[in-house]
């Protein structure tokens, strides 16, 4: 059943942060992103029954770009196991921006640093189960199906404009190849790399997603394992460690809930229970999904980081 | 009360562990460190109600190297209040080695990427309270004198070898002082700097500060609040993230203790409470300390890293 | 009427250098490069009146690799102006490898160091006249046509093998194009540039474009200006300060001489006319040709950097 | 007997170029250097007769800075000869900036790029001969007594200046004396090349310093041999490909002549006789100084590269 004061508090915090939304700006080297009204904030919470505390600029669909790395990530493993995929992938944070060369060229690597950096997500893409890459792409979608119990799709107007400019991403993609760390041709990795960025969701379906992250892999209202603890807890960690840019070490310390985000403005963020016996909030854990389109330097939504370091203040939410 | 049952598995444990010593080698650059028997393993683990595991060569001192990074951090946080020590230097991961100028040349950040590589613990030091480099360092024992309840000391022929080859952070220290990032002297900073990691201490009192750490600087057995909440979830967000030198993400995935190790072979650990309600080994929290001074390229202990590995794994001890 | 000293001392000097082959290896990431014979040594001369001196192993035909840059450069600046190729390309040195994304990505600047590194001569390539891919390249070919009176072809079993394997390159392309430094599309521009690194050519032409450039852009023996002497002046700089890969300051120290190499082994070099009254060799300047496909890890020809060493200091031919 | 129209053209040009000094300004992390008058410009040549051309603000001494780079390189090699110093610093030019320390960190070298930049020219400061600080000061000094007839002296207000504030200096120092490439402790290292940066001079006897340069090593007024060849050759190739700080290859193209700037404003020019059959200014070779305080981003007076450029390009001054 709904708690009202819940309901009360996030009204008052939405229009809290609304303001933050002038910090920041629509992502521009995406057309299909830049045109988006930047001052819409929007907030979904799924608690551990599946109650939606929904509030703001909530009817809406957005695509997943960077939340996606996570998403591939946890499919990944799931289908080979951790092992397989962390010996293509590595678990640490780097200081450098999310598509930089400079890491590679100096210390050479076997590996990408993490899969939520652009080199690492496009490692990953490119194992993602299936013989081709629409048997890759159908499988991953039928593995979010699991979670929210629907078919996502893709936005094509997005993946085409994605497609035409992703000269950075292509930039890398060719850097992996030329050292062998790529398990698909440069054209097909990137093809699923950025049909996944380009799949469009809704608050509700993430905020189911981030419930499952937070219950470990577990769904606690279809009461299924949708994929292991162990890779849970992993995805948790490169969350807390790598889910937000180049401000992920702030958010752990201001937030403290493993989170990633992406370009479009979308947040998905996942609250695990906590043994405080006080009469806290979403003492349980919860999913919770953001939305507000307009991002700051790092490429993180700033009406969005705000909001939610709100919330973590106000119901203790830090894992920490 | 001690439980058998755990002295018993962590004496298996030690010598399953004891053989990873090989696949290190004492720190060759501090010439007090290279001389030690690379072939010791302890660890001391306290609970919550004070009791002591200590199992393998317990009876060592051994300094704190950058495991005196987080107690200065801490303790500059306690007199200054978090913010002022935030606007000194950020809490961000970096992928390169803790003693790395590229970052800073790259990027001219204002401050250094976090307070546990050396540019940024040489940055806390230096804001340290007191007048004078004595008064500084008496401070910082004073500090740590709360979690212990006694004066610790420095190994002078450490200091003296450290001092004599600091080169490296010399270079670091200046070149914070060319962009105005230091508070004091250069001279003065890697003064109080070398003597904090010159620190001697015992794995029990090391256990002890772990404890406190875990419990958010509540001293659960004297009941007193030794520093405060907001500061210990930044200490472990900081742990979490960068304790582990450049293999923090690997250890945050494969162990999920907020820890930070030294070059001697030190690794500090904090295991918070949990709210699991099977009769697990330590879910009201502990506080861990490991010595083993064989160490590997990023700075690690590595017999101390499987060690914690293992536990972590058999009891569940992981915070994600 | 050639020296018959000459020719004795060069007969020696091939001998006594051939052995530095062993020092070297053909190119491994061409696999056309790869299986050609390591030991082979040729040079070929040509002084102020087209008299030819021709030693060791001059029946060789080779592609022009990197020594095509320098062509190009020329080419593009005969047709546009210098200019306007200089408002696309600096002309600064620079101290990281040919191919590296780490000077870009530092110091976004916007255009490439030189024309001789990749990345500048990509857009160099990009830039010759034409108005579609066979048009520029058949400009380039007409373009080096009026240095040697004949159409030079390409290698196509190179091509075939350079266009398969050029991760690297569509790398730094791709990460041109993101800047908007590439006039062409990303796979027309590699196509050009890498139609050029595969043309072949004889150590005897060679030497004849290293004469044109010698004596600033003017055929002495045709007794026609192919290109402005401003150029020249410019090309020379090139050759000076970027010609030989991360050696060219060696190579200016040591040798003096105006030269670009390229990966199959072959070095241009262009001998000015100086005014010393002694009866040294070639004191009417010269064009040389160097062959020799075992290269060293800069990328030159161990046993041709050698040989133009002792050439240098035996008569006398830097320019410093 | 100096030639009127010279002395006219001169006078024109100095016109021309003064306004460009609004294009820089003085050194301002130097407060001895900051406060001079920006708009000063003058130019001394002596050809090689010993005539003297003076023109503009010619009565002037300002500290050699960086311009003392090439001449401790010149003096440490005549003691020791060429190759034992080649043996501690390297002949390649780097794209990053004179005091960077990132080719360091990334390649590792085991000798700094050149020494022209601050960690080869301090490295090359450490082997000047003399037992202690004050012989190798002396001993430079009486080696450039043997150019000019007298003894240079240091301005001390510019030496303590620039001790204060060498941080970066220091840091690039300490680097090195982490991977032993210094000779000295880093102290001493600094002192004796802080005392050579803040030697004073004069426009006549800089330009004096040049024609040796350009007549390699050897004085054409006193007819003597002051140092080898073979050193003026290496010293040439560096001014050409290193002189000018990162504008070393654009001042190699629109220039032509080696050259070595400092950040107070001077620059030393060595024209090597030509054999030009015209009657061209200078075309048995000169030596130029120029002074003009205000400088560019990269360290280069603003009005001195101007007008040496308009004089190249009059004179036909480029050995290209």
């Amino acid at each position: 059943m709904k708690n009202p004061k819940i309901l009360e508090q996030l009204e008052s915090w939405i229009e809290d942060n609304r303001s933050h939304t002038i910090l920041g700006a629509t992502a521009k080297y995406i057309p299909a992103l830049a045109n988006q009204d930047p001052n819409q904030l929007g907030i979904c919470i799924m608690d551990h029954e599946g109650e939606l505390y929904e509030v703001g600029d909530v009817n809406v669909e957005f695509t997943l770009q960077s939340v996606s790395k996570i998403l591939s990530f946890i499919a990944a493993c799931d289908h080979h196991g951790l092992d397989y995929v962390l010996d293509k992938v590595n678990v640490e944070p780097t200081g450098e921006a999310f598509n930089s060369i400079i890491p590679f060229e100096i210390h050479r690597p076997n590996k990408p640093f993490n899969p939520l950096i652009n080199a690492g997500a496009i490692t990953v893409s490119a194992i993602l189960p299936g013989e081709n890459i629409p048997a890759k792409y159908d499988n991953l979608l039928a593995f979010l199906e699991k979670f929210i119990g629907k078919r996502l799709y893709m936005d094509v107007e997005v993946y085409e404009s994605e497609w035409k400019t992703a000269h950075r991403n292509r930039a890398l993609a060719y850097y992996l190849a030329e050292s062998n760390q790529l398990e698909l041709e440069v054209e097909e990795a990137l093809e699923i790399y950025i049909r996944q960025c380009s799949i469009s969701i809704s608050l509700q379906d993430l905020a189911k997603i981030g419930l499952v992250i937070a219950y470990d892999g577990f769904d606690p209202i279809s009461k299924k394992q949708i994929f292991s603890k162990e890779i849970a807890r992993v995805a948790k960690v490169l969350m807390v460690t790598c889910g937000m840019y180049n401000s992920s070490g702030d958010f752990a310390a201001h937030v403290g809930i493993p989170a990633k985000s992406g370009v479009s403005g979308g947040i998905l963020a996942a609250v695990p229970p906590k043994w405080h016996s006080d009469e806290q909030a979403f003492r349980k854990g919860c999913g919770i999904a953001v939305f507000s389109p307009a991002i700051d330097s790092n490429g993180n939504s700033t009406a969005g980081t705000m909001l939610l370091k709100q919330l973590s203040r106000e119901w203790d939410l830090s894992i920490f």
